[in-house]
């Protein structure tokens, strides 16, 4: 009796937690939206701050219809802990998607909604790339298609007690599963890489890489965002919502009684290593800075980013990582960050917010970094067992060297890398080739708040600018 | 003893989460602050902003003097679980107002923080409409009047287990009692309609629906907002600060030991209804605006206040209502806050951010559509008993078709009405009689920053726009 | 058996509320740097934001490397509230700082990121005074210094159990040690005097105080921030994260187990004693300026700064203060506030943010109304003991009028002003003999966005301002 009365209490601890951590995690949406709103031209600030509010409504509603039937439809009620149910040898199956509580929240409104503040997030990150050129109607077909099927069946791989790469199937992808804590992957990888096959397929804005005749520019032309002020605010909002999304998710262990301990060193990751992105960031610019140019520059967007860069990178593996993996984790985050920022630039692939080198780049990174330095202490405390440690740990280990946690991660990144290729680039061939994807040039010359809202942001501010421009154009 | 160690245990969970939860409702004050500081012209930022803070403060103050003791002075203590305490038929008293513990947090410090956080969102409903022409001295009038005698009053009707309509009460009204689980009767009718009369006897802004000489304006003159982005960022705080307003009144069920279930279902229902709202009134809107226009717009303003309707409609009922219905819910809110606000302009009633709409109708039918969908099932869950569920689960019940429930929602609304009708109305008229409500012509024109508070917002940039009007006037 | 679980149980609840709370508490960054944003002028906008991110990010780092060492390395591990552990007279040594645990996050990680989150904010206090005149390279220096070894020093004596100051050494200072429950002294009061001394070496901004010919001007030029809207986000944002550092506090008692109950007291004196601050400086303000120029004005920034002021007085004591002194505690917080802006000016010491009358004064104030209102109820609630209660509480007392609490805490306010003295001033002398400390004139002129992070803030927006100050120059 005692035993049920306390499983009993648990279970409303955990709801409860999970319904605040949710929270901070839905709170993120505003951290985008202002993150965006920042780094966009004035003339844009309404068209990208409607398409954040709208992740935010569309994702619960898909989720809540199709989302979450395919992504945990089947999985075992995570409200009832006892013994016969919580045991994932009793599904003793491996889907692709699942296939039951359609227009339904599942056994656990809790997990429920924890997991649909995982998908809006997930969906929330493409649309700061593709600021200030696409069209709203192709931004509602890909939204609708990432948040009710190509999200869901990410998820159901990685975390479903179905899912082939799942570290919770009863017989594990190569023995060990993978391990994507709270969404490394899941949400990080997957965002920026539709991200990336969506502005290949787009191009760069007007005048970015290019002059009026079409021809390429010397020097690409930065559009500095219109205030650095909401910048901020919002990099903050996301760190801040940061601490839910990732110690949020040691709730999510159904059978680990001390989730809170778990919780804890993922949040200590979570402050280290976007603590190291962020200043190896800002003074590996610095420093280059002042080699190149002579004069010594502190550039905030590269602390913001590169701090952001760290917090992805560390999502995979913050729960098994030492702090002292999660400051290195956040060190190579920052100069991933700076180095493919460089190369996509020179490949004039053009990312409106850099969502591309901060999620892409680093959530795969972080995929790896969880590969090799998951240590065997914290895998025990966080899964209950420590068969396969990171890469690292197993050379001082009798029984040789071994990789099928660095492999299987690899295979995480392929698989998510080949699933949104084959249907989020031919999706976006196809919006493109019937004219939906990109809005014409004069929409984007007087501004998408001009074309699809009706009005600019701030009054006639903006107006005598516009006009300028059409005469240069 | 082990009952009473895990009972102590429990209780330090509830008040922990009470303070966590509160905290969140109490940022929503900042939500408000944006929204309605986004919403105002660039010269009644600071008027506007410094309401949204009195509010905090003053409604802190009078709660603790006597707003507490009125609502719930006579109550239980919250903090003592025993059998003999909690159990309300000890009180078998039903009464007007509570008469004691003034000058006092009561027995619970935690429950007095988190009712003070729920009277504070009260008071600063009202002044997003009255924005850019009431006085500071009328302000702090109704704001003094509000806190510290209208909302307890309704708070003790309703909540309290003295109170005539309470669930809580020893012999409920019809049997039943009303739900109001988190307050969209209490707190948002309650804020809408004080907001509705005031507006009514202080007339609309200059300019708004009358030119200089007193003619009715063919079309209305729209005030643009000075910021979309502080609009947006109020509504995302708003909407954060919902989780812990709706989920966190479930801590409030003294003796259910299933809080973090009932929780989980709030907030479930409260992100479903805030997106069926946010999407319902943006496409409704696209839909009658290529109709009508022949232009299709998306409005980001109609997606921002569907939402916030969703949310409000869905407050009284977060916790009983299904899925389903808390979706159907939001989506009547998103029409109802449409149609509203459009016979609001067509009578000439002037409200500065369209509070009257969201928190006055939709908290309206909020109590209706719980009376409609209240769930056996989770009524079961909540409250311990299913004796008169929702008006259509009585369909295809045996005994017949019942409305004891949605009768005394109906009666919730009619009190709300009537009690804020007879005491707010008439001290209106009266502060308007002695010249104290609204600012004067000058005043109004200039700004009231400049008129109250000293100076501008920004500097010297308001100034040229501000003399052109005058020349007009 | 149950004991045990039970007790793991309670540690997954602390451990899991510290990380919420020290969520909030890291949150607090971003309200510091909205309120710094808004209070510069635009051409400092990204310097002083900046700044605030660096603080986070180094903190991190240097609390990870050092700062935990020197401040709670060698105390016992608050993950493990066993009995033979937890008595603090098993660590019987009084120690200067602690000797172990560098490079570690010691046995406690929820310890660590809650502490980490208090020492951020330490430094934080500190960027604001300086701002618009502070080279990058001194802040860097001074932040270095102050997270990793100044405050950790100030937190080693008066928090951790080998403390001379401390409540929990096993021999504690004068029978009684300081009570500074939430950081009043460690926090606050540390970052005011730090920041005091800064601006006292630094000097006023150009044209504060003097003209260009260095003659004194009658009347000090204000330079109004450049956003009230972000301020109020600001001052908001931090109220809300003091809800995770005050209650939050509680979390830390070890052998508390009705820390819920002493979490909620503290909600409740933090509520009482901001809102009481706000309103007293923003009266009495409106009252003195119509006195003396005979036109009310009601001035947000007193609002603002008198809540903050509110706040930070009431963080020592919030736990064990009665509503009442809480409210008490406001009240002349606002006044001390009034008072101590006024005379930094007269003595033409230039705080931009007033961060000197809101930390330094009311942190020193709210040591001491700790020693004259800890009430013997709350006490005994708290630390388990009530022996010496607050000043005013001996008077009926029969062992006649004692004042040890009070005279230990005028102790921590000398020993944190003499150590701050001793080590931080001359530091700043030293930094400003190097020429290290002071942007040069033409940097401050034309801002330091332009002068150290290579662009203005918005585009070309201020330049024209700029150069007209230069023919004025």
């Amino acid at each position: 009796y005692h035993e049920q009365q306390s499983n009993d209490r648990e279970q409303n601890l955990r709801s409860f937690l999970l319904i605040i951590c949710g929270g901070m995690i839905f709170f993120m949406q505003s951290g985008f939206a202002m993150l965006c709103a920042g780094s966009v031209r004035l003339k844009n600030v309404q068209n990208t701050m409607l398409k954040n509010l709208l992740d935010a409504c569309g994702a619960a509603l898909s989720f809540y219809l199709v989302g979450y039937a395919l992504a945990f439809g089947g999985d075992y009620d995570y409200n009832n802990l006892s013994e016969s149910n919580s045991n994932p040898t009793s599904n003793s199956t491996t889907t692709f998607v699942g296939t039951t509580n359609f227009a339904s929240v599942g056994p656990s409104s809790a997990y429920w909604f924890f997991e649909y503040t995982f998908s809006a997030t997930s969906v929330t990150i493409v649309a700061g790339t593709l600021a200030e050129r696409c069209q709203m109607a192709a931004y509602l077909a890909y939204s609708v298609a990432l948040a009710g099927f190509i999200y869901p069946v990410i998820a159901h791989s990685i975390w479903s007690n179905e899912g082939f790469l799942s570290r919770t199937n009863y017989s594990p992808f190569m023995d060990s599963g993978v391990i994507d804590f709270a969404g490394g992957g899941v949400v990080h990888l997957n965002g920026g890489l539709i991200a990336l096959y969506a502005t290949l397929v787009l191009g760069p804005r007007r005048g970015r890489f290019y002059d009026p005749q079409g021809e390429p520019l010397i020097n690409p032309q930065p559009f500095p965002g219109h205030s650095v002020a909401l910048q901020l605010l919002g990099t903050m909002i996301l760190w801040f919502g940061w601490f839910g999304f990732n110690p949020g998710s040691a709730l999510l262990l159904v059978d680990n009684h001390e989730f809170g301990q778990v919780a804890a060193n993922a949040a200590v990751a979570t402050a280290l290593s976007g603590a190291s992105g962020g200043i190896t960031a800002l003074f590996t610019n610095l420093w280059w800075e002042e080699r190149v140019t002579g004069e010594p520059k502190f550039v905030i967007q590269m602390a913001m980013n590169g701090a952001l860069s760290g917090l992805v990178a560390v999502t995979s593996g913050c729960a098994v990582m030492e702090p002292w993996a999660a400051i290195i984790t956040g060190v190579i985050a920052g100069w991933l960050y700076m180095l493919s920022s460089t190369i996509l630039i020179k490949l004039k692939i053009d990312d409106a917010v850099n969502a591309i080198p901060v999620h892409m780049v680093n959530g795969g990174w972080g995929l790896i970094s969880t590969g090799l330095f998951a240590s065997p202490k914290l895998l025990q405390l966080t899964y209950g067992n420590a068969d396969h440690p990171g890469f690292i740990y197993t050379f001082n280990n009798n029984d040789g060297v071994e990789a099928n946690l660095l492999l299987c991660q690899f295979c995480a990144i392929l698989f998510i890398l080949g699933w949104t290729f084959i249907t989020m680039f031919p999706f976006f061939i196809w919006l493109n080739y019937r004219g939906w994807l990109r809005a014409d040039s004069l929409e984007e010359l007087v501004g998408l708040d001009v074309s699809y809202h009706g009005r600019g942001t701030h009054g006639s501010e903006g107006g005598e600018h516009v006009q300028k421009e059409y005469i240069d154009a």
